[in-house]
This record gives structure tokens, sequence and C-alpha cells, in this order.
């Protein structure tokens, strides 16, 4: 069946920006419905680069994962590497730069194998993941100044449990390993 | 293996909002590394109520979504119900309520089978996830004034193929059908 050809996009005005933050840039825009021209509405979204994660198996199955605290909800998370794509950087080099920066292992031949919008209520950008078999420990980490992270082998066999009991709760993190089951 | 006791919380400082707008407040807080007490940072980040999405299954198994357009990522997309969880209303209530003003079906029985983080770097809030069996059409939908959805009933066992293909990619309905998978 098609999907997608029931609602019409509404016509959307210049964005005006509210606030400026070193991630992302709050936006306002006004916004016309397609069916009823006279209901108008203002909306904000942020307005934000790429990101990506990445998914890193060893040659024994196991997930490079990390811990760190994330100044959002204010709470030590178990996440795999991740990040924002730079400017002019493919997703799949900034999928080898974070992991390579966050965790200390690299890797060579990756796959994109999804992406994902991370809240197309509120956000306008793309959350890609890669895969990247075979890693292996190719030096020190190297962290942005702000960044304590500690790195954590998991075996790929424990993940669904670990998501189940909510120990992952990463909403992007669970869409990463729901691509690789799709995948598998 | 114990998880999340390799990272100590930062010291987080109050909360002074920048911004306000109708469904988040854009805040900032200084926070204190707990290893390195003079690295100090200020982190942007947004406060908003906990939200909610609802797998709704009919007696022939397909699932109760909708289309609409979405004025952050400024396109249609293919979702479950969902939104915010009002104050004094329980994750569960607002699954059921919003089943029934986005779709105007309804059902008795439901379980919170999920909750994720939907982003902690950013946001401090969670996204629960409801199932209800058995729903049946209960009459008109109730929209909000700038909502414009259109119903469609989705076979579940399309559901794979439409997240693999990219159709389905809002982060928050992944996430809900991954849990039930794990569930299931």
């Amino acid at each position: 069946m098609d999907y997608l050809n029931l609602v019409q996009p509404w016509a959307m005005g210049p964005p005006h920006t509210l606030a400026k933050t070193r991630i992302f840039d709050l936006n306002e825009r006004r916004c016309a419905s397609p069916t009823t021209p006279d209901k108008v509405g203002t909306f904000v979204y942020l307005d934000s680069p790429d990101w990506i994660n990445v998914i890193a198996l060893t040659r024994g199955s196991r997930v490079v994962m990390i811990e760190q605290f994330r100044h959002g909800s204010g709470e030590v998370t178990l996440e795999i590497p991740g990040g924002m794509v730079d400017p002019d950087e493919s997703p799949a080099d900034a999928c080898l730069r974070e992991l390579r920066e966050e965790t200390g292992y690299a890797g060579k031949k990756l796959d994109i194998i999804g992406a994902v919008s991370p809240n197309p209520a509120i956000l306008n950008n793309r959350c890609y993941t890669g895969l990247v078999r075979n890693v292996t420990h190719a030096g020190a980490v190297e962290l942005d100044t702000n960044e304590e992270i500690a790195v954590r082998l998991v075996p790929l066999g424990e993940i669904p449990d670990l998501i189940r009991r909510g120990v992952i709760h990463h909403a992007l993190v669970i869409c990463a390993f729901h691509h690789l089951l799709l995948r598998d």
C-alpha cells in the first residue's frame, strides 16, 4: 500500500531565530494549512545538524558502549557512541570519528544501516546509524572538554534484556539496535 | 553485570530559563564535574513534560496509525498516536486520551510496555509507550486547532518493512515497536 499521501504539507514561512545555543538554534516560523488557508499558526522547532550513532562490534561480538553523564536528563546513561555530524562531513565519517574519539576503538568498513527522525515534531534533523564490525582498540580517547566517558564492552546478546529492563533507555540507541535487528 | 556505575553524576546548579514555548522551556544550568571540581560548564536543555505514544491494535491485528504534517521536520509522517502527558494525568490515561482524540478509536485495558528517554543529552523527560488490544471505532476525532490528521489501519506484519524502508522514521515510534517486539 502507498503511504504518506493522505495529508498535505503546510506552507512554511521563513524561520525566525529565538535563541542560539552551541548545539541547536531555537526557531519559530508561521505555517498555513493547505486545506484551510486562514488557519495559520506559529510553531517552534529546533534547527539542528544531523546526528549519528554507531554500533561497533568486536570480533567477539561485544558492543563498544559508553557510560556518561547526560546534562539533559541529569543522569548517567549506557549508550553507543554518537554525536553531531560536522559540516562537510559524511555520516559514515562522523561515525568513525566519534567512535575513535569517545572510545579509542577503530574500524575500517562502516555501513549506514538506518536513519531516523529524532523527533519530527520539534527537530528538523536526522540521526544516522553506522555499523562497523571487527573493531580493535587503536589508542587513547580524545574527549571534548566536558566529556567524561567510561568504555564498556557489552555482549551483543545482553542488549535485548538491557533494553527490556530499562538500563538502556536512550531512544536513538534503541533505534540503532532495532535497525540492526531488521538487518540481521 | 552491573552497569551505570563507572561515571559519577555532575553537580547541577539551579535552572535558568532562556525561552518559554507552548511545549517546552529552553533552560540552562551550570554543572560541575564530580572528579574535577574546577571543570564547570553551562549546559542548555529542554525542560519538557513527559510524552506518550500508543500501539492500538484492532481485533484483526491492524495498528491504528496516523498521517500528519510535522512542523519540526516540515514533512508528512506515518506514526502511532502520541502527545504530552497532562499535569495530574497518568501515562496510561494520556495514551487512551490521545488515541481517542487523534483517531476516534477506543480501548479498555492498556499496559505501559516501555519507557525511553527521547534524548537525555538535551531533554529531561521520558516517553512512555502504551499497548491496547481490541480497539474499536468509538466516534469522531477531537483534534486540537492545528492538528490535521488522517487515520490509517496498517497490518502489524507490515511494520518491520515500513521501518526498514524508512517510511516509518520517527524514533519514538520505532522504540514503541521495539518494546512490543521485546514483549512478544
